[in-house]
């Protein structure tokens, strides 16, 4: 690590937002000021920084945040940032602003920008802001929490009336090439099926055909109502339903919940995660890290190299995986 | 009316679900339980009824439901009780299993069953249980309140990431014909446009313009998010928010909530209103109340014949749909 | 009504804070700069007023607060106000702001305040602004919904541990001199005992006998966990917990609610009514009001003379106290 | 390991009761099944096993708790069982009911029975459930997380009407012995002061001044509320606010939350991790293990002796407290 003193810390968030980026921006910003450091937030991402929408930031700046959804910093997707020419002209202007290290909050595309800065000179750490949880190096991404909880209430209110009605409900919830929420909500709702990317081979038909078998099968031992948790990358929920309802005859909706899962109050986790990482991210600045991306792993925060970290994958828990679909099957009924 | 005595009285759940409808079914069985009255519990509405599906109710069947959402009775939609023949075979199992009195829990269509019945012989009373608000004979009914939380609830998250993005976001909820719940969490989330059946006239293209223009409107006074309430009524919201986007150039989004607006656990208001009115079925039974239609009107629970609150009409408020949109309309943005 | 043209509008909050305030701050702002007014904010209620802590209101000084408790003007509560020579001082201060119009939101002291600066040449409207629903003209008051639903929400969790331990829980909620809370959220989760201010002599022990002996009957039953919802007029839940255990050998614990029924999110029927009841100050105002509080009752929001509503009294409903206990005396378990 | 083979398994849980005691029931429950075994819940922990209230449990018995604060099973605290002659009878009474293995829900008392039990030849496997997060051998406990978001969600009101007032006010949160949830939810609330047990030497004067002089520099630099969490092992919060308010003449108010920590739906980390656990419980036993604890450490779910697991002791991290400090200390205020 090259040892720069840092004086002046930029931050930024990008990408699709996740709750609790406010707590992580609240905290970049108070620990730097702590520690004698001054602050500059950077609006609306790659692409605010690239028009200078740059602004100070004080510690009432970040008040009364923490609770809050969204990000105060506003974010933005930038696709001009791949260009190696946008990267110089965005160094050069956090120069121009005297921003000597920068925390980048956002996913994978928002490691790789920050990558770029780091060998353009810039001392940059990345946290993992997502509520995908789908970045390898870490067991806990910004933003999860709240969106599964959201979702898992979401998927109760309907498996009320599911019940009442006696019905099959299809519910689709976010992630595009991971399955992490609609596993995770799925076992916290004791869904029946739950459909993620990891183990779909694009073959929807076989898919629907395998869903509709098990409906059939619980409806044969007396269940009657059917909880399916379908993926994002998957997808198709209210085609799948009308087919789910022709081939069984049992009256199926579906639900898309969408963009409600990047909002709403934090939890407490995603709140005290995002605030342990704001902070972790100042220090290792100070302590000369630069390129680095802020993990949680083993019950520790710690930080490893952008590089590394990009080219990490995981896997959904196979074990996880086998237990959800135990405990989904049941015939029981509250009646 | 007649004073038939009662002894055992039966209760039933139609039509859509609605969240307290298990509180209502809750103070049937313990005040006519308390009243020395038995009771009765009819499964799936009125298809239960013709099924026979009848199981005896005691203080303990509606343990720990106040509350939970859906209704443990089940409930279902039965188009062939239209039918006069049909009506007569229910009204003979009733008398079959010494059903004397009958409260039912449902929209305008179970009132209008309930109304057959009491001309059968059988003496009804029927409760405002719909999350639509669209029963004129009454300020209030059971699972209202609640909808309208969880709209708003769900409105609040998605405009946190609305205003993160920039973006257009239009958020569908329920109400075919009535608009009530599109107001009330319109006005609650303070969005710009509430588009509600009562003022559509089936124009799509015409209405969307006029949002479109609103949009343009605020975008160019420096409003950076935009917030669309509009009822399943009207409907289309996918296209809508396609068509938006490409009139403004304003990333645009839509959610349609959905079933979710149904179940979850009750609002103090739903339990206790659904509460009173359960009880208050029972001691107009008792009575000798026939043929009613509970309602809650003037600060007061009060009764009215079915046939006259199924003729009666009533319409949204006007002013409170134009303070809606003085409220919406602003510039501010919380940066 | 003298027909004094109002140009500007100010607006306070006043003693007790509560939730949904900040909707109604928010829609006299709006709704006056929509009907081409000005608005001053005054900070800490009159106790600010009589500092001259007064701020230019704008549609941007109240985004984003409608889904906020709290009240973003601060409230205070200020004895010296009652002090002619200092309402006097108040109302010059008004003159020197230019402030020909006030929209004072608060409970009946508040309302005491407004009364006299109207006396003195200020033109004025109240708002109910307080969680106890103790304000005899008007069916709601500002925050009493989200105070109810924070109260059920707390003792829906106690009572799954109390279910758990097979224990008494009581639980003590806001209302010195108003057993609504009470009442509502007792109804609302199941309570066995509901203790009022309204129905308490002052006798504890005789009080606290009534309750013992009803837990007996209930245990001899077979009820296994016991809820008493006990309000703050008659207090004394720790004591009475010791006492109940003493006599009964069950379990038992208090737990005092306490500041947190003041807080949170407000619920929809709040943000609404508080909505409505800004813009309806607003447009009184401009016709000519003063001296008024504004109200709800039958279905409609209206108004009244200050000293009118104040000399108004309203009890508990004795149907809804009676279905209360009838409903909350059972010997079911969920197991 | 012995190989004992296991063909019913009894589940019971035992001490304080934990959200998601439930979903590990279930788990237990319906994974034992899937696995061909019986099972047998035992009610009322150690209590009721000495009872032999032993009832058979199907799929049904454990339908829709997931989503359901306490447990089915009810709980006790049982003293006589540190006896060595009454742990005899009560391996008898499950070699008696056929049960060859056990799954015990519960803290540190509960985990000795389970290894004496073990000892007399009953094969046990314990899971941490506990809201206070104060088990050694894991990062995770059944429960925590709820309480922690509970404490949270409760403080987020409070700090509304602390921010309104202009107050000081303490909330007492659990934890005699352990500090987790007073960190947790003070950080996810930006308190200003986190009072817990592992830094407090018994001197509470000392203490209190402290905190006194951290208000009165907070109040120096301009913060007008001030937040103070408060773990129960500490205390006294009544008379911390009374000798708070008298030495800085700012109004403070204590709260205790108290039992409602112990309730409510759980969120999804606590039916996820207690769904997995319950079943890596079942998995154990099947594969021979005996006198075991599951933990979770490392992203994983593993299991230990019993006996090494009651060895182990754990520690606050000292850096979160720092930051925790650091972070909670501003002057902003959101006006």
């Amino acid at each position: 690590m090259e040892n720069k003193v840092i004086k002046t810390i930029g931050v930024l968030t990008s990408g699709g937002d996740a709750p609790a980026m406010n707590a992580a921006v609240r905290a970049v910003v108070r620990t730097a000021i702590a520690r004698g450091l001054s602050v500059k937030g950077i609006l609306r991402g790659y692409s605010g920084l690239l028009n200078e929408e740059i602004i100070d930031m004080t510690e009432k700046s970040t008040s009364n945040i923490i609770s809050r959804g969204g990000t105060i910093l506003r974010t933005a997707r930038c696709e001009e940032f791949k260009n190696p020419e946008v990267q110089k002209v965005a160094a050069d202007i956090c120069r121009k602003h005297g921003i000597d290290g920068l925390v980048v909050i956002g996913g994978d595309g928002s490691f790789r920008g920050a990558g770029c800065l780091a060998k353009l000179g810039i001392n940059t750490v990345a946290l993992p802001g997502t509520i995908d949880l789908d970045i390898a190096c870490t067991e806990y991404t910004i933003g999860f929490d709240t969106a599964v909880n959201t979702a898992m209430e979401a998927i109760d209110k309907i498996k009320d009336t599911s019940i009442s009605h006696e019905r099959c409900s299809i519910i689709e919830v976010m992630g595009r090439d991971a399955g992490y929420i609609a596993l995770w909500c799925g076992m916290a709702t004791g869904a029946e099926n739950i459909l993620i990317p990891e183990k779909f081979d694009g073959n929807l038909p076989q898919t629907e055909m395998e869903v509709i078998e098990s409906i059939l099968r619980s409806r044969a031992k007396g269940k009657k109502h059917h909880l399916i948790v379908n993926a994002e990358g998957i997808g198709h929920s209210y085609g799948m339903a009308k087919r789910i309802e022709a081939a069984t005859g049992i009256e199926t909706r579906a639900t898309i919940l969408g963009h409600m899962q990047r909002g709403g109050n934090p939890t407490a986790i995603d709140r005290f995660h995002a605030s342990m990482m704001g902070a972790y991210a100042v220090d290792l600045l100070i302590r000369g890290g630069n390129k680095r991306v802020v993990g949680y792993k083993h019950g520790e925060y710690y930080d490893l190299d952008i590089q590394e970290a990009l080219s990490m994958t995981k896997n959904i828990d196979e074990y996880q995986l086998e237990i959800a679909k135990i405990l989904g099957k049941t015939v029981g009924d509250y009646h």
